[in-house]
C-alpha cells in the first residue's frame, strides 16, 4: 500500500489492518498515551474545496502523531497558474513526506501519484471518498462487532460516498443494497466491481425502491441531495431525490438496532428526518471522530519509516 | 470557568488569577523557562473577520505552550454553507480542545459554547472583546501597580472595548469614566451593570463630555472612530465623533503621569494625536504584546488538565 | 547580518558561510540528525503574492528546526487596512522571531527591517530573490565543485533573478553574463555594482545576443517571460522575448556538461524547451530541494540565539 486513492486499491487484509490500527490510536488517545509515529514529517493538504471535518481531522492527526500539517489552497499557491501536475508533484516530493489532497477529478489524485515520490491520499474526489468510508467501517465494527453476513444499505445520490462504500463493504463480506434515483446511480466501474463479486458469491443490490433497499438492514448510510459544487443542480435534484429519506418510516423495514451513518453536513428533513438525526446522533458524531483515527492509521502505514 | 464569552461571566478573583498567571507566563517566557502546559492539545481559531494580533498571538500561544492552533477561515470551512451552528459544535468539540473564535454576533459564541462541550474563547464579538480588555489590565497594573481606587477614563465609542472596560474596571475595583457621542453609547446590559454597581458604592461616570470623563484619570483608554465592518459609516463616524481624540491638550487634565492604552491599530490625527501616541509607544506597544501573555493565560486556565 | 533583504547586502564571506550551513543541514536532514535550532521560535509569513516553493519550503523548514511558521496573507490579517508599516512592524516584533515577506516592492521590506527589531527575510519582491539564488548557488556548488572562474550565464527578464545572481555571482568570482532583450535590463543599482566589480578585475558581460552570453557558461539559468502579476503584458512580453529561449542549440555552444537552473514554475516551449528541461531535471529539482536547505541555513544564522 504506497497510497489511498480509492477503496478499489486496498485488499480486505489492508482495510481491515487500517481499522484495527484506527481502533488501537483511538485507545491509546483516549488514554493520552503518545503516538509520536511520525515525528518531523510534513504532510501537504491541498484542497481544491472547502472542508471542516477533513481540514480539521488531518491537520489535528498530523500534530499529535509528532508531525506537521500544511494547509495548502489553490488561491495562495502557484497551483493552477499554469505549472503542470507533474512538475508540482515532483517539486512537493522534495519537501513533503505526503499529500492529501481534495478535488474534483480523480485524474488529479491519480497522477499526483504517478509523477511524486511521496504517498498521495485521496481526501474526496468526485468519484472517491476512502477516508470517510474507512471511518465508516470503524464506526460499523464498533457497533456491531462484524462485518460479515451483515446488510449495509445506502440511501441517495450514488456519489463517491456511494461508490467507496460499495466497494469497502463487499470487500469486508458485507451484503450491500444501494438504492438511488434513476439518473444518479454508482459510477460503472463500481458497479463492474460489485458484478464480480456477485459472480463469486457475493450479495448486492442496486434499485431505486428504498423501502427494498433498507430491508433488513444492520446499517443505513446516506448523504445530501445535493453535494459541494452541485448547488446550481438543487432544484432539480430536490425533485429527484424527494422520498429519498431516512425517516421512522423506513427504520421501520430495517433490523431493529440499526445503525445510522451520515458524513456531514446533514440537512435534516431532506436526506434525513430531524427525528432520526437526533435519535441517532450519537453514533453519527463517533463517525465524525473516527475520521481522526482511522486517517492517523492511514498516515503511519503510508508515512512511517 | 468554562469558557471566555465576555466580562460580564468573570468574578473578580477570576480576572485577578488570569493577570496573576499572565505575567507569571511572561516572565518565563522572556527567561526561555518552558512551560508546556498545553502539550498535544489543539485550538481551533474561527476568524469571520481579519485579525493580525489576535491570530499571531494565539497561535504563538499555542505553539508556546507545546499545542497546535489551526487557523480556520469560513472561506475554507463549510461552516456557514448550511451547517446549523449546533452540529459543528459537536464535530469540532470531538477533535479540539478549544475553540477561539471572532465574530460578529454575541449569540454565535454563546451557541458554541452551549451546543459544544469543549471551551470556548470569544476573540471579539461586536459585544465584546475580553482577550484585550484582560491584557490591557495586565497591563495597567504593570504600569501602575493596583486597581482599587484608580481612574480608568475610555474615549470614544460605546463599542465591543467600551462594554467589556466598563466591566472588567468596576470588577477591580475603578473608578470608570466613559466619554462618547450621544448616539454611541455602551450598550444597555453593561450601563444596568455598571448602574448595580453604582448601587453598591463603585463609581462609574457616563458623558459626552471629553474632558469630564479624562478629569485626574490614571488610565486614557481609546479606540478608532470606524471598526471593521463599519467602513459604510466611516463618514457619518468621522462627524460623530470629531472632538473625541487623545491629545496633549486632553491630558493636562488627567494625572500627570497618565497611561495610554490603544487595541490598535490605530489611526492617528483621529481618535489620538501622533505626538500622545509616539510618546505613550512605550506601553501601548507593551499592552499589544500582553495579548500574548494574557491569553496564554487563559487558554491554561480553561484547557488544561 | 541582522536580516537578508537583498545580496546586495551580503559578503563574499557571508553567503559562503550560509551555503556551508546550508550542505551541513542537507546532510543532517538527509540522514535523519535532528537539528532544532529554534526551538520554540516563530516565524511569520507575509505572503502578498501567491507561492508554492517559499511558502513550502519556509514552513517545512521552521518545523523542522524545532520552531513554527505562521502563514499570513493579506485577505487574513488587518495589515493594509490602513495600519502603518511601522506600527505592523513592532506589533509583529512582539510576538514573532522573524518575518518572511513577499511582496511587491523591496521598499516594504526595507521598512519592516527598519521599524521591527527582529530579522527580515526578503521572499521575492520586484527587486530582489535572494533566497532563491542562495539555493542556486548552492546547487552550483554541488555541480560543479567551485565558483573561482566558472561562467555563469542567466536568459531572460532582468528581473529579481538576474538582478540576485549577477550580485551573487560576482560576490563570489564567477563570471557572469547576462542575456535580455532590449527594454527588459537588470536594475540600474545592479549594473552599476557590476561597473564597479569589472573596475576590480571581475568579469561581466551584459547583452542582447543569448549565444554571446552562454559561450562557455559552465551554468546557464532562465526564468520565465512574464512573472506573477505580468500577466496582463503577457503577450507584448511574449513579442520581446522570442529567441530568448535556452534549447539544445543553444546549449552547443557552452561547456559541455553545462549546469541548467530554473526557479521554476518552468512554462516549457517559452524560456526552455521541453527537450532540455526534462534532460536537466535532475538539477532543476535539487535546485528546488535547495530552496529548503538554504533557507533553512539562512533562518539559523539570523533567528539562532
Amino acid at each position: 500500500m504506497k497510497h489511498l486513492l480509492k477503496m478499489l486499491d486496498l485488499s480486505k487484509e489492508e482495510i481491515l489492518s487500517i481499522i484495527d490500527l484506527a481502533d488501537q490510536l483511538k485507545y491509546e488517545h483516549r488514554h493520552g498515551i503518545a503516538h509520536p509515529h511520525l515525528r518531523g514529517k510534513s504532510l501537504g493538504m491541498i484542497f481544491q474545496k472547502s472542508s471542516t471535518r477533513t481540514r480539521v481531522s488531518f491537520e489535528v492527526g498530523m500534530f499529535q502523531l509528532g508531525g506537521q500539517a500544511l494547509f495548502l489552497s489553490p488561491r495562495d499557491l502557484q497551483i493552477g497558474r499554469g505549472e503542470p501536475v507533474e512538475d508540482t508533484a515532483r517539486v512537493l516530493s522534495r519537501y513533503l513526506s505526503g499529500i492529501m489532497i481534495r478535488t474534483f477529478e480523480q485524474k488529479e489524485v491519480e497522477d499526483l501519484a504517478k509523477y511524486g515520490t511521496i504517498p498521495i491520499i485521496n481526501g474526496l474526489t468526485d468519484f472517491a471518498h476512502p477516508c470517510q468510508v474507512l471511518a465508516d467501517l470503524m464506526t460499523i465494527r464498533e457497533y456491531i462487532s462484524k462485518f460479515e453476513g451483515r446488510k449495509l444499505c445506502f440511501i441517495g445520490d450514488g456519489n463517491n460516498m456511494a461508490n467507496s462504500l460499495i466497494v469497502g463493504g463487499l470487500k469486508l463480506g458485507m451484503e450491500v443494497s444501494v438504492a438511488t434515483p434513476e439518473d444518479y446511480k454508482p459510477h460503472s466501474d463500481v458497479l463492474a466491481f460489485a458484478d464480480e463479486q456477485v459472480k463469486a458469491g457475493a450479495k448486492f443490490k442496486l434499485t431505486t425502491d428504498i423501502f427494498e433497499a433498507a430491508k433488513n438492514a444492520d446499517v443505513v448510510i446516506t448523504d445530501v441531495w445535493a453535494s459541494m459544487g452541485q448547488e446550481g443542480e438543487a432544484e432539480k435534484r430536490r425533485s429527484s431525490f424527494t422520498g429519498f429519506q431516512v425517516s421512522d418510516e423506513l427504520l421501520s423495514v430495517t433490523k431493529k438496532d440499526v445503525v445510522i451513518q451520515h458524513c456531514l453536513p446533514a440537512h435534516k428533513g431532506e436526506e434525513i428526518t430531524r427525528e432520526v438525526f437526533e435519535k441517532h446522533m450519537g453514533e453519527i458524531f463517533e463517525e465524525a471522530e473516527n475520521r481522526l483515527h482511522a486517517q492517523k492509521a492511514v498516515l503511519v502505514k503510508l508515512m512511517q519509516g
